[in-house]
């Protein structure tokens, strides 16, 4: 029946008493990793315990993966049976880690010694049991620590108790014993754990997404890279430090789309991105309308100058004319008449679009290929990826093709535009993807953005997945941006630039750009099908206003973290409170922002001053970020205004006043 | 780097895209069984996806552990791609059960061509496709579904469109490809999880513990287990069904002490029964003083007879009179001089109890020593166990112990008299332990009382611990008792049988014996230390009450059941207002207990009557169980007045008023 005691009974020595339970940090009992930014600590903890009083050691070990030599960091106690220890995470790699845990046979020990020494009982039997633990211990003990042993067993065989007691208490002797310990009887967590160190980046960045034609200033004519070059420097004044563009390779011709997605293409017409493959070249080519290799490369330098990296769009699916269709039917599904399937979603047909088939007799050399493809990127300066759908491909490829790029470039970061239903996009988090897209998209009112944030920054999904959050995208014009014009925009950024430690835009949004087709979530003449050329100074723009928010960011350490969330009580419904604290207190920043775009709302809100390390009774330095107004408050209780024409948001920095009394006497 | 992908590489065929995940119910990933008892059923869920629009399958497979033939119980789709399936468990065993999903070929084509033929689409390649997934199907079909499958084909493949869909859309089809369906592409859940059934008598017990040396009339003399049977019909009617005796072995005489745990014994003094062991014999002896094995055999049948089972005590720990300390020093912990080292709590010494050392070096005969004296009793007609405090023994043996017992006699109770903190106490329970003594004993306000059987009932524990509520125990009078009296006798003992279904008292709590040891929460003139005699009719005792309630609880079936508890909204701080329901709502009782036994409180409540099943604007019948008396309410909102010397405690039976209209016309 339970097989595994059979086999004890075979053992010579008895099983452990120790038990190790409840590791955490853990996803899935181990079947996926923990994710963390180089830097970071990783607190491991676990319940341990044992039947009886003895005394308890545990360690948790770790290493690089795939490397033979274990780190050990002592646990301590911390309540309730609880123990943590902590791992430095100062390399970009993944890490294995677990718990072990072991009697304590010298502290438990030295406890009842001393017990009775305090209630004045003879020790003589003790002591020589004390003497015997030493002897076991010299048996690990090298250099010094023999000596040293030799010295403590004399001085417990001796005839003097009390020196005999003393001498096993102090410091030195604490410290040799624990040189020496016995790790007999040792029990191990399983399974070995995962965290990825992936850089700050992953967690802390700030994205900008555009189509490249669009950034020229000829109507009805494809942008070049070059125009993008251009584009740099104001993209870089309004803090964007993640340069992301829609697919850049060449696009089909056989039943192109043409404007606002009508069937067919005019003349003219520069198709859809995301029909990927022509006589061109497919996944590994760059469109000829938008320039050459060498145009890419001088981008992406320009780029790195201005402190961005340039991120592409992974769109696995391909036109009628990609080379694939043609050299790799088989990669495809084919129908009995021999010729490829086009994308369906029955009974609506995608007749530009041939989805893949992950699961092909021939799957090794395509998803080989599709590796070759991400990593021919990697070698042309691409340090991050935007994956489209990748709820539509298996999640297990996902996991394969993340392992394989990562294992030579940690750096790569993944981001999934997983906006499907809740399960799915967190199986691909869990699977690999550095962050995902979220919901945060269509989260409008305050109860409803609460419960989310408080899932995503206090929930288990936090171990996993870094929720980048986008007010819009090229797909996706919500209705609050629609309806509530300017001041949306302007509370919709400060969310996502606040809410989350990574977010992103989709150009135009800084213009508040908001035509809609009538009905719908999607942009009016969206760049999906047609060149665009853009003012960027267009009247409204709010791109200043970005630019200060980020600059805000970039000088306030506790909005570069992503789950030091936390919501404060606010009198009005429409009214949401919330800020972000470093560790130490050190950066204390609070937001509050009126979700109703229409009309002004007045809250009494309160702040968690205790928490701040603040005292109630002295006032604090309130300094608003947005108008450099400075005030001084007391106390929990606050009111504010906030009217959408004025101030939509306001974003204060709150810092102890320092009283400075003479320290010194005065003579 | 992750290895399994290599692997992945030599297969010919790719990797499954099915996720199955957070399958539940689940404890510690699979490490220990959940637990249920027998006629319960095991709803098995979990998260079960795949990439794209794919319909999918998935079972829960079961078996008896140690057999080969797993059963398929088929799952459904319930929400947010979570599924589920039942298993019944109609025996005492163990059973393993795993889920497992793989895609639906025949439903995800028969899909997409419905909608395809619902737009008017031309079908003639989906019908090639069809009838090649006919034909594959047809490679595992038997008997009359080879035939009924070729008709299928030629449906298909003749010239009626509108004839080949409406054939694949029959109930006799979907019920044929059904069982003849691809299993390709299966996902199984990791690892193979268990759950232990128990007999009812496992959740919904009423114990009564007692000396049986206690029995008696005479002053100054052991009572025999003959008068132990005398008492039976007084324990039956007050309705209790397990009978547990503190330890019935002889009783060492070196050491042993005196009255009121005086150091000394006295000539005449019996001992503590948990000294263990003399030269009249050990653990599977019988103190000569209580009677011999044929007395034991007529108690056993006896209570049978009663209804009644008897539960002894596993105190695993001797007198230095013991046998085994003749026999096997080794089994103990010696000192350095040679001699067994007494139990001690440094710097407390208990000079009579020699402590078992369960990791020596001859462990392995030890254990089996244990687990003999468990089937000895078991021989002897004991199938349940109350062990005395197994937190000071490993947990490890007490999970081969119980296994091992439970292999060849699955009917066996083993109560953890686990009085020790919250993570070892269920790291017990999930070792195996069938019932836990729990922190009920202390809980004595509503807040922690409530917080408390939440987490009971509805945290993860609820899958592997019944927590036996005691109110008292010979080792403890609590304060409630000690100054409450009387009313505090009802009214925990209303909450102990009510709260859980499985709960007990020991003797003594009928007659509101409450004299403690001064600012002690022990007894005063303890039978632990003597022998008594009673007078089970003094005035004041409440076996009426005990009485009543069992009855009630035994005509009640919703008060069997263990965490189907639900709290009500109360306006009293003192009042708490809680019920149980039967799952189809047949039986609902409401329970309201006034916890301050000193004065009367009356409280408003409000009663979930939606969730009863009944109208909030039709009157529903209510019995007010203890006193007979009949109400008819409506509504939410109700008021109750508790008064201690009166009705500390009201137990409501709600049942809806049956409306008899006139449901045929009438001529």
């Amino acid at each position: 029946m339970t097989d595994h005691f059979t086999d004890l009974f075979f053992h010579e020595h008895p099983p452990s008493s120790v038990l190790i339970e409840d590791v955490q940090p853990m996803v899935d009992n181990g079947r996926y990793p923990v994710k963390r930014e180089v830097g970071d600590s990783l607190i491991v903890s676990a319940d341990i315990f044992r039947d009886g009083h003895d005394k308890l050691a545990a360690v948790v070990r770790y290493r690089e993966r795939g490397t033979g030599v274990w780190t050990d960091v002592e646990m301590t106690f911390v309540d309730n049976d609880r123990w943590a220890g902590t791992i430095p995470l100062d390399r970009y790699t993944t890490y294995e880690y677990r718990v072990e845990a072991f009697p304590d046979v010298f502290n438990s020990w030295r406890d009842e010694v001393e017990k009775k020494h305090a209630d004045g009982q003879e020790l003589s039997s003790e002591l020589i049991e004390g003497a015997r633990i030493l002897r076991e211990a010299k048996t690990r003990a090298v250099g010094d620590d023999i000596a040293s042993l030799d010295t403590l067993i004399a001085q417990i065989e001796g005839d003097d108790q009390q020196r005999a007691v003393d001498a096993t208490g102090t410091p030195e002797t604490l410290a040799l014993l624990y040189r020496c310990r016995s790790k007999a009887d040792l029990v191990q967590s399983e399974p070995v754990l995962r965290v990825k160190v992936d850089r700050v980046r992953a967690r802390y960045a700030a994205w900008y997404s555009m189509f490249p034609r669009s950034a020229g200033t000829v109507e009805g004519k494809s942008a070049t890279l070059r125009d993008v070059i251009a584009q740099l420097p104001r993209i870089h004044e309004m803090g964007f430090n993640v340069l992301y563009f829609t697919p850049i390779h060449p696009i089909g011709t056989t039943n192109r789309k043409g404007k606002n997605n009508t069937l067919h293409a005019l003349p003219g017409d520069p198709g859809v991105p995301y029909g990927i493959g022509s006589t061109d070249g497919g996944h590994d080519a760059i469109e000829p309308g938008l320039g050459t290799f060498d145009d890419f490369h001088d981008l992406v330098a320009a780029a790195k100058d201005h402190g961005m990296e340039i991120a592409l769009d992974v769109a696995i699916q391909a036109s009628p004319d990609h080379p694939w269709a043609l050299d790799h039917p088989e990669w495809f599904h084919i129908r009995p008449d021999g010729t490829i399937k086009y994308a369906e979603n029955p009974p609506k047909k995608y007749q530009d679009i041939y989805p893949i088939n992950f699961q092909n007799t021939e799957w090794q050399a395509l998803w080989k290929e599709l590796k070759r493809i991400i990593l021919h990127w990697v070698e042309h300066g691409v340090t991050s990826f935007r994956v489209d759908n990748p709820h539509t491909k298996p999640t297990i490829f996902w996991e394969w093709l993340i392992a394989e790029v990562q294992r030579d470039h940690p750096e790569v970061i993944f981001l999934s535009e997983a906006f499907t239903r809740p399960k799915v996009m967190k199986s691909l988090a869990k699977a690999g993807f550095t962050q995902s897209y979220s919901y945060f998209t269509w989260r409008n009112f305050k109860q409803e953005m609460t419960d989310y944030l408080i899932d995503l920054t206090q929930g288990p999904e936090k171990e996993y997945m870094r929720a980048n959050f986008f007010p819009n995208t090229h797909d996706i014009l919500p209705v609050i941006l629609q309806e509530g014009g300017r001041p949306a925009f302007i509370s919709r950024f400060t969310m996502a630039a606040t809410l989350s430690s990574v977010y992103g835009i989709y150009s135009g949004y800084e213009m508040c750009e908001n035509t809609p087709v009538p009905d719908r979530e999607e942009y009016l003449n969206s760049e999906k099908y047609d060149y665009k050329v853009w003012d960027w100074d267009r009247e409204g723009n709010i791109s200043d206003f970005i630019s200060r928010v980020n600059r805000i960011r970039e000088t306030h350490p506790a909005l570069q973290e992503y789950d030091n969330l936390e919501f404060y009580q606010a009198s009005d419904d429409n009214v949401l409170a919330y800020g972000k604290r470093s560790a130490d207190n050190g950066d204390i920043v609070v937001i509050l922002v009126n979700m109703d775009p229409f009309s002004a709302h007045e809250a009494q809100f309160e702040l968690p001053v205790d928490r701040f390390g603040l005292s109630v009774d002295i006032p604090f330095r309130v300094d608003e970020l947005l108008t450099g107004e400075t005030f001084m408050w007391t106390g929990r209780t606050h009111h504010w205004r906030l009217d959408p024409h004025v101030n939509p948001v306001t974003i204060f920095s709150i810092t102890p006043w320092l009283h400075q009394d003479y320290a010194e006497p005065c003579y």
